[in-house]
């Protein structure tokens, strides 16, 4: 029999973990025991402080379900999900770069004709997005499947909020691969702080914020998915974003206009913003 | 601003993590962050990859509640708790090894006289544990509080069957250190493995089984607090823990007898088994 003890105990585990029959999950699992016990042994991890992580775990799952994804805030706003995004979409410089998906995204968002107003229910400022997909070198990518999602001007999304979609809403680029709709200006908002990643935040002398975004997920043929934001430039959470996700080539200016003639011909009696931004996709199969 | 991509990204978390008034925490979780990040950068986590490890921990968190703790389990088979017990509780060769508390430990047993039967609605053979709670050198210790508890014949913890207590109890040894109590022959079980955790298993080719064992948890005012197993030297499953938890200093003989005079005076008209098991303590502020 082999002697467990604070040494011996991680070649004993992988040495009993070697049966099953994928070898990716091998690799994966074994270095996870191996990060795991060394970091278990770097901080000589204690009986109670052990007994506090099993707690927070809990925590963390009693606070998720349909409405709240408690494990992705987790992975958030410990950088974990942006290492993945940013190890995962590597690219050439030209082309768009990806942030986090966050946990706020859904599969079934309803579709739009460009120029429709997604923002429904939700309340905010009017604005009109519009922008071009392109491949690299400029070429337009019509028929591009673009999903958008974003806050209303409480910071809460539609899901947050038991609601139909609002503020959400999915369009296809046109034959010159030009999208365009209306929605309502983002807000910074607080990341779901009443749980235990928000106790944790504040123990690590953090605050919740992420700054002013638009989420678009878009897929073309012959190209790499892209999941990205836009980040609003006069924000001031974009150095101190609460999940990392923030990417300098992805902030851009919402130009705010005077009560008037509107994009797609509408005739506002109150200001609105406007933001013109393009997404440059890269093939699949392309450079890295 | 600091561009964010999969170098930079630990630095960045744990440059923002600075601020909070506990030291240890920082400590652990600047640790728990690199070593996070480094598995991950490691092993090339895909999105796809992450995402299933959201999922499990997801499936996790829903099979947790108040009979079952999923994430103690997980622990468990990753063999992360005994690696935490094997650090906390190093001691003097003399000194009764510790072992896993496991997930069903209750804080509410019921108290018992020694040579009281616990056993209650649980079934399986008779069988008389009696021992002695020993400090170094081997002098009794009075008044110790022995906490025990075990499964069933089928492998059933009372809390897994949503009763109330049995085959578990409160002893206090008495003036010479002894303690003694009748309860049932403990079997060999597999952990629960419907879940999550158990899909685990089956992925690294590992099975759910643990060795027969009674678990104790002994306090005595000026002695380090010990919890630990005693297996049973004839199962099958010594050399195979699922949990990682046995050590050779804890096994032990059960003695099996014909029908007839049992301790305590009991006449048993079925086989009946007896087990002898001292314990020694380790005091506080002693050896290492």
């Amino acid at each position: 029999m082999a002697t467990v003890n604070a040494e011996t105990i991680t070649q004993i585990v992988l040495a009993a973990s070697t049966g099953g029959p994928d070898k990716r999950v091998r690799k994966i699992m074994t270095s996870l025991v191996q990060h795991l016990h060394a970091f278990t042994r770097d901080v000589g991890l204690s009986e109670a402080e052990w007994a506090e992580g099993i707690k927070f775990l809990t925590r963390v799952g009693q606070f998720t379900d349909e409405r709240r994804q408690e494990f992705i805030l987790l992975s958030d706003v410990l950088g974990l999900s942006m290492l993945v995004t940013s190890q995962s979409n590597e690219k050439p410089a030209e082309c768009t770069e990806a942030t986090v998906l966050g946990p706020f995204y859904t599969s079934d968002a309803p579709k739009f004709a460009n120029g429709d107003d997604i923002s429904g229910a939700a309340s905010g400022d009017p604005c009109f997005v519009s922008g071009t997909v392109k491949g690299p070198g400029g070429r337009p990518v019509p028929g591009a499947r673009l999903e958008v999602w974003q806050a209303d001007d409480d910071g809460f999304y539609d899901v947050q909020l038991g609601e139909a979609a609002n503020a959400r809403g999915i369009f296809t680029s046109d034959t010159d691969g030009r999208f365009s709709f209306r929605s309502i200006l983002p807000q910074s908002y607080a990341i779901p702080h009443d749980g235990p990643v928000g106790d944790l935040l504040k123990i690590l002398g953090r605050h919740p914020w992420r700054p002013a975004h638009l989420h678009f997920k878009i897929e073309a043929e012959g190209y790499e998915r892209l999941i990205t934001h836009v980040f609003r430039s006069d924000d001031p959470y974009l150095d101190s974003d609460a999940v990392f996700g923030v990417r300098a080539s992805l902030i851009a200016d919402w130009v705010r206009h005077p009560p008037g003639c509107a994009p797609e011909g509408t005739i506002l009696s109150v200001p609105f913003y406007t933001l013109a931004f393009d997404f440059i996709l890269n093939p699949v199969g392309g450079d890295r």
